[in-house]
This record gives structure tokens, C-alpha cells and sequence, in this order.
């Protein structure tokens, strides 16, 4: 399906196919790009099992990604977009970037930071736009097949 | 000051020192390290300038550092210790990680991942042993001379 250029669902469907790769090299099925001015200025899929370290998620290696190809270690003028909702340790890490803006695909109520949110104490950078269900089913049924397979 | 080999207090002083590296790179003076057996398996200090990445925090480079060395993406029979209360990023990694036991120095009650443990929410993985307090006044001390400097 083709989207229209620098519509949240062309973006969206970049990092999906960041989780296609992912979902290919036997890793649990999630993509990000990060957007600059309709740029994509970094890509990257999950990569824990190749890189032998359950903290390399999509989410980080497209930040550090991003801060290189930038020299910026702060992103208030970027997006992030993601297939799944972020971790905690992801959300976290999107905070200290003060990203301007996350839009995700699938939510993930286990192990997503929603989980922690309440009314006192946010997860992301009070400044960060959030959208959320951005080709919602597409992303989450990718997960979903994954976890399917592996049983 | 001699701490006695294999102690919390030796292991959080080593830390201490990655933290006064960073003191001296004019980096928020953070130190971690991961011990395995005894044994210091990985040592880092805050980097986030250096890098020019908000996220490159001590024990996140401590944590990498240990998969690489140990060639393992969980870690149950390691304590990662570290002069300051981890931050919701670095404590969601710690959860991946599986990491056995957490050892910190100083609270930091703004940045720290506590204010967002509930009766119901934890941040750190539910198995991990938490110790707290210890040598906090020395690395309380040092990040506060470090921001007093700063002004």
C-alpha cells in the first residue's frame, strides 16, 4: 500500500519495514526511524540477539543513531516512529533525547511505559507529542505472528 | 579510605571512581560497575558529552560493556553498583538485563526511577535484590560539587 509522502503513515510504514528485517533475522518484530524536517535521519530495527544485549532495542539504536548523524544530543525538532509502544527503559531514554515527538503503532500493555504514567509522574519529556495507533494492526499483527511462530 | 576486598563498600568505591573520571571530563559525575563473582566484569562512567548522546549514561556502557565481556544478553549472577539512584531509562535496562542485584549510592529523588514504583508497578525487574545507601554521602557530595560548579 502506498502512503502519501510525509504523512505519519508513510513514516510509520519506513519503520515497519524496519521490523520486517527484524521479524527475518529472528528477532522480536520492531522498527523505528526517527524524522527531521521529513527527513529520515536514522533507521533501525531490534537487534538483541545479534548484538548479544537485551537492551538493543529499536527504539535506542535509531536515538544514538540520530545523535551521531546529527552531532545533537537533544531532538526537540524530531519524531520518532515506532511500530510498538516503547519500554520503559526506551521511554525513558526518549525523555532524556526531549524528542519532539513519538508516534506508535501497537500498544503493548505489559511492557509498555503507559504502564507507569499517572497523574503526578509522566514517563516522556513533558514537551513530547504523543500519537498512538499509527497502522496499529499492521504493527501489532507482525508481533503477533512472531510470538505465534516461536511457541 | 581501605575498604576490605569483596565488600559493598570496595565495589561501590571502584564505582566511585569511574564517577570521579567523569568529574574530571566535566561529565555529571556518575560511575557503575558490573561484578561477577568477585570478579569486575565491566566499568564505565557517565559519557553523555563526550558522546554527544543524552543517553550514554554509566550504567547503560556498563551494562553493554558486561554482555560484550560475558557474552551474555541476561545477567542474574551480577551486581551492577552505581554512585547514583538509576534513572527510569537505566532501571528499565537493568530489567531487561535481569540483573541480579543493584547496589546505589545517593538517592535522586527528581531523576531517580523510584518515584514511579507503585504497590502495583515495578520499574526494576521483580527479582532483583536492591541495596541502598552505600558510601552515599562521598557520591552524593560529588555530583553536588559538580552542579555547584556548574552555577
Amino acid at each position: 500500500m502506498a502512503y502519501s509522502f510525509g504523512s505519519d503513515e508513510y513514516f510509520m510504514n519506513e519503520a515497519f519495514k524496519q521490523a520486517e528485517i527484524a521479524f527475518e533475522e529472528g528477532e522480536v518484530p520492531v522498527g523505528a526511524v526517527v524524522v527531521c524536517n521529513n527527513k529520515i535521519v536514522a533507521k533501525a530495527h531490534n537487534q538483541t540477539e545479534r548484538l548479544n544485549d537485551s537492551t538493543a532495542h529499536a527504539e535506542i539504536l535509531a536515538l544514538t543513531s540520530a545523535f551521531n548523524y546529527l552531532g545533537a544530543k537533544y531532538l526537540p525538532d524530531c519524531t520518532l516512529f515506532v511500530t510498538l509502544e516503547p519500554c520503559t527503559m526506551c521511554a525513558g531514554a526518549l525523555n532524556w533525547s526531549q524528542i519532539g515527538k513519538v508516534v506508535y503503532g501497537a500498544t503493548d500493555p505489559k511492557r509498555g511505559y503507559k504502564r507507569l504514567v499517572t497523574k503526578k509522574e509522566q514517563v516522556l519529556h513533558p514537551k513530547t507529542e504523543i500519537i498512538t495507533g499509527v497502522l496499529e494492526k499492521q504493527c501489532g499483527d507482525l508481533v503477533s505472528a512472531f510470538f505465534k511462530k516461536l511457541r
